[in-house]
This record gives structure tokens, C-alpha cells and sequence, in this order.
């Protein structure tokens, strides 16, 4: 019943992502092609702060209800430093905003920020291995 | 393509959404941990009774799409006796107010009432056998 | 900014749903007609009760955002006999399920309400004078 | 309560609309005049016809419930000649798939297609004097 | 994370569909009934062919963001002859129209177009070799 | 068609917020009074900044597509020091996030930035000549 989360890594939906965005641009629609770079551009630095922008794609996917787009940008922003006081500030956000509809998707955002800690965690421990 | 429901027993959806809510409230935000207990002080007796109120809860994951919390409300429905055909109507206002876009989270509601009935089905069994 | 509620009457409100869902029928498509006829057929006394589906619809229409499908089931709440205490117990599992962004709907709902009462109290004064 | 339609002319929704892009591309935003641009570009003739497009952004349009952008493509699919009863099945989709949440849209509709045929009429009759 | 599309054949697909629609039906609520009649007849040839119809049908069920709709009406498409370009801009109308948030879900689609192009070639292939 | 903005001073709207809140507050219903309590207090300094999270609601607000809510966080960015480039970087992402279906909001976002910079610019006036 709830979305199994479990069974797919963090690097399987990047996989999956990837193949399935390569096949979309590959069939040669110049627009979908442009939409899909202003969709890249819109999360850069600019007026605003990637960092800020990508809270800004987070929320925006909370009250929207994407599972995936909630997993990109938690990617996204865990690469940019946030904090987990700041990430569950999002959350409540997203939660007031959205109300009680967005839990589930909280619940899936949640073990999604703990892989991604994971998964940074065991680089970190990697490259101060090589380090030495 | 079809999202998986036998895979996935009632057990299993308790167990994950109780293992993530627990997460959640750990984590030391004091708002979502208020907004979680004006979620369920929402259901509760009142002017009006918890089975309209869970019938409310139950509508309104219908129109809005989220097969997490219809499978949670139709648990709470059967939990406090509503009947089949009590269920089917509100299906019915579900899908006339929110169109066919709902039909999918209909097939897969139906799915997790017979679940439900089969599950308490087995529990009055044990328990008639237990009274002997 | 706000929707001006001041300025239409619920007597303008009735006029124009009549008036435009007559236009609509007499153009003769049969599907909208009946599709408007199962719309009339769900709120009504079967399994569960008018009053309880009527609810239904009202919930449904503030977690949908939808200001004049609120106005309409609010009239019909309010004359099958829904109390204050009732109405905010709805609102309340809208305001919930829906989060904030339900926030300004509520504001218009009350204020609706608020013009039921008012419309139903002469409604009584008169029938009340007529009766003598 | 009922959105204002006589009050509005399509010829006060034109140039609101135009006020207001002008204001918006002028500021300067290169990304949004890109998505303004791509926004043009995909109901123009392609594979499908500008007809054929023009009713996929009516029927997106209804089911997502944005007034304006039902206004706009009424007069856009007007104007390629989509008749009344062509409408009418767009509307029926857009009726069945979005449910009963989308009626007091299709009243506002059904009004604006009207004024379009009113709009017309004026037209050809001046047109056919001037060709005297 | 993304929705596992693999595994899950069109077959599978339909049979879910099939065995839970005849569940939904057998249960004896006339109007849900009245309502799955009124949504088969809605893509029925009429004013609009049946093609443009399900082109209808596929964008208000990206932007509404519903992936077993989307799978519907892909499949119902391709039966009547929707070519590649055609599909692609179809896809382009829903991403315009409902944005970003509804990539994941044009990823899920094209691969159901190649799963849908891959069945048909089989077809094809087997009945050119009866036909000898 | 179009929304009226020009009718409705930033004034009105929040002289009418006001009042419908206070009578929704009066009423009694605890739960509701503790949702507007969670509701203000999401948007308070914490682990981000007010201003972070007034983007964050604005943006919520845009891809939700309610004028009122959008309203609102225009006056309470443009309170704590939002500049125009970094008003038009969020309607960029809410455009890009949300579809063409959230344009017409746009245009009444920025009509009602235009009002919020009309009356700072009069308060300052006047806050230098009374400093004089």
C-alpha cells in the first residue's frame, strides 16, 4: 500500500532518471528539449541562492504531491549543506500549506533524506580512507 | 503500472506508517508535532460523530487522489461498523465531484475494503473460537 | 483582492446557476445532461442520509478549493438543518485535510453562512407573521 | 458569489491580459520570456493541427479549473472554427474526467462562448457591409 | 522511488483493471454504473473523432498527473493509429500546460509508448507470419 | 473575466482578512483557532530565515494557484526587503513548477506587487517629511 521505498536505492532512481530523460530528449522535440533546460536553469545561482532555490522546489513538490520531484530536490539540497533542522522546517511548511494530504509524502520524504545521509555518510568515510 | 496492493498487506501499511510517524516526531519539531495531533483530534467525537467525520476523511482522500489515506480511512470507516453500501455511496460522491481521474484509487479502494473484510472476518473467527 | 461576496446576493447566485445550467441542457448534448442528473442523484437519502451526504460534498468542495460549489452545498447543509457547531466541525476537517491554502475559501464560506442565517431568520419572521 | 462575467467584456479580458504580459516580459526575467515563448509555441501547427492543439489546452484548461485560461482558449478555438457541438463534447470530457467540481466552470464557459458568437456575429455583419 | 514501470507488464495492467472494474460493477450501486457508461461513451466517435478524443483524454490525464490514466489512454491511442510525433506533442501541451511536476510522469509515458510499440510489433510480426 | 484588482486596494484586502478571520476565531472552534496558531507561526525566524520561509509560502501559494494566499506573501516579502529580481526568480520557478496554467495568477502577482511598491513608496514620502 505505501510506496516502497525500501526496495529502491537513491541510485536506481538516479539510473532510471537518467535512461528515461536521455530517451525523452533523444526523440527530438526542440520544445520538450527547452523545457527541460529551463527546468535545469531555474535552480542556479542567481537574485537567489541555489540553496534557496532548491527549498523552493522542495516545498513546491510537498503541496504538489510528487514523490519524485520531493526525492530530486532532497538530492539536490542535501548536496547544497541543508540542515535537517532546516529540511523538517520545509516539511512544515509544506505541511501547514498542504495539510494533513501531504503526510504520506512526508513519511517517503523523510526515509529519503535518511538514505541520502547514509549515502553521504559512507562517502565521507571512503574519502578519508583514500586520504590517508 | 498498476500500483501493487497484494504485495502489500494492512499489516505492512501500519507498520511503515507507524515506523515513519515515529521518525517524524522524534525529530524534535514542535509545529508538525502539534499539526499531527490536530490531525487526529479532527476525527474524534464532536458535534458531529466519528463515523461522519472518518466518512469526511475518507471523501476528501478520494477526491484529492491520495491512496495512502483512503486505505488509512477506510480502515478507521470499517473499524467503527460503516457497511458496504454505506462505502460504495460515498465512492460514488468521490468520483461524481472528483470525475474519472478518481476511477484508479476506486479499483484499488475496493481492493483494500475486501482486505479490510477479510481481515476481520479471520479475527471474529479467533475470537468466537477463543470464547468457547 | 478578496472575492467580493458583499455585492452578490445568494438570490444572484441561484439565479445564475439556473440560468447558465439551463443553457447547458437545452443544447442537447445527452451526456452532460446526464452526468448532471447522477450529480442531483448522489446527494441523495439512500444508505446514508442527505444531511450526511451533503457534508459530504461540502468537504469535498473545501479540500477542492472551489468557492461556489461550497456556496451551494452550504445552502443545502443549511436546509436539511446542519448547526453552527457541525458546519465548524466540517470546516475544521477541510482546513486539515486541505492545509492553509483552504484558508481563504473558509473566510467566504463563513461569511456565506453568515447570509443563510440571515436569509433563513427573515424566511421564519415572515412565515411566523403569515401564520398568526 | 458567481464569478462576474457580464460586468467583463472579452474585449476588457484582452487587454488586461495584454497589460499585464507586457508588464511581466518587460521586466527583464530572460527565463520566464522563454516560457512565455515555449507557452505560444506549442499550439502552433505540427504534427497535430493548431485546432486539434487549441482544444488539448480547452479540456487542460477545464479539468484544472482556471477561468482564464478556459476564456482564452474558447476565443483561440473560435477563431480556427470549432463549432458548438465540438465544444460541447470537449466539455464533456473535461466534465467526466474532472468531475462535478468543474461545473460552475463550464456555466462561465457556455458564457463565454456566447459573447464569442455575439462577438462574431457583430464582425461578419460589419464586414459584409463594408464589402458592399 | 520512481515507480517501478518493469515489472509490471500491459497485460498486467489490463487484468488489474479488468478484475477490479468487474468488482466495482457487480456491487450493485446503479450510479456508479450511470458513471462508468458515461466515461466509455465520452472518447466515442461523434462531433470529434475518437482519435482526437483520447488525445483529450491523454493531456488531462498528464496534467491532472495520473499514471493509470495515462497508460489508458496511451494505449488507447496507439489502437487508433497516434504516431510518434503526435504523441510527443501532446506530451509537450501537458508539460507546458502543468509544468515541471509533471516530468516523472512523462517518464513513466514514454515507456509505456515503447512497451505499447514493442506489443504491437509481436502482433504484427505473428500475424504476418499466420497470414503465409 | 479577468479578476478586478484595480477595484480592490491592498487596504480592502486586508481590512476583509481581518474581519472574516476575527469571526472565525470568535466561534469557538478550538482546532480551527489552533491551525491559524500553526499556520502564522510557520513563517517565524527558526533555522531559516523569515524571509526564506515568506519565499517558501510564496512560491506554495503560486503552484497552488490562490490569488489570496499569493496576495498575502507579497506583502510580507515585500515587508522583510524582497527585491524585484528576487520576486521574478520565484515566479520564474513557480511558472516552471506549476505550468502556463499558473500565468494568470502571474499577471495579478505582479499587478499586486506594483501596488505594494506604489504604497511603501507613499509611506516612505511621508515617513521623510514628518522626519523633517
Amino acid at each position: 500500500m505505501s510506496h516502497d521505498h525500501n526496495g529502491t536505492s537513491l541510485e536506481e532512481f538516479r539510473k532510471y532518471r537518467q535512461k528515461m530523460n536521455h530517451k525523452i530528449l533523444e526523440q527530438g522535440n526542440l520544445q520538450i528539449k527547452r523545457f527541460f533546460n529551463l527546468d535545469s536553469q531555474a535552480y542556479e545561482d542567481g537574485a537567489l541562492s541555489k540553496k534557496t532555490k532548491e527549498l523552493l522546489g522542495l516545498v513546491s513538490s510537498m503541496v504538489l504531491r510528487c514523490d519524485d520531484c520531493i526525492t530530486y530536490h532532497i538530492i539536490q539540497c542535501a548536496d547544497v549543506g541543508v540542515t535537517d533542522a532546516e529540511f523538517f522546517e520545509v516539511f512544515n511548511i509544506g505541511l501547514v500549506v498542504g495539510g494533513s494530504i501531504v503526510i504520506p509524502h512526508l513519511r517517503r520524504a523523510v526515509e529519503t533524506l535518511e538514505e541520502c545521509r547514509a549515502v553521504t555518510g559512507i562517502k565521507k568515510e571512503t574519502s578519508s580512507l583514500k586520504a590517508r
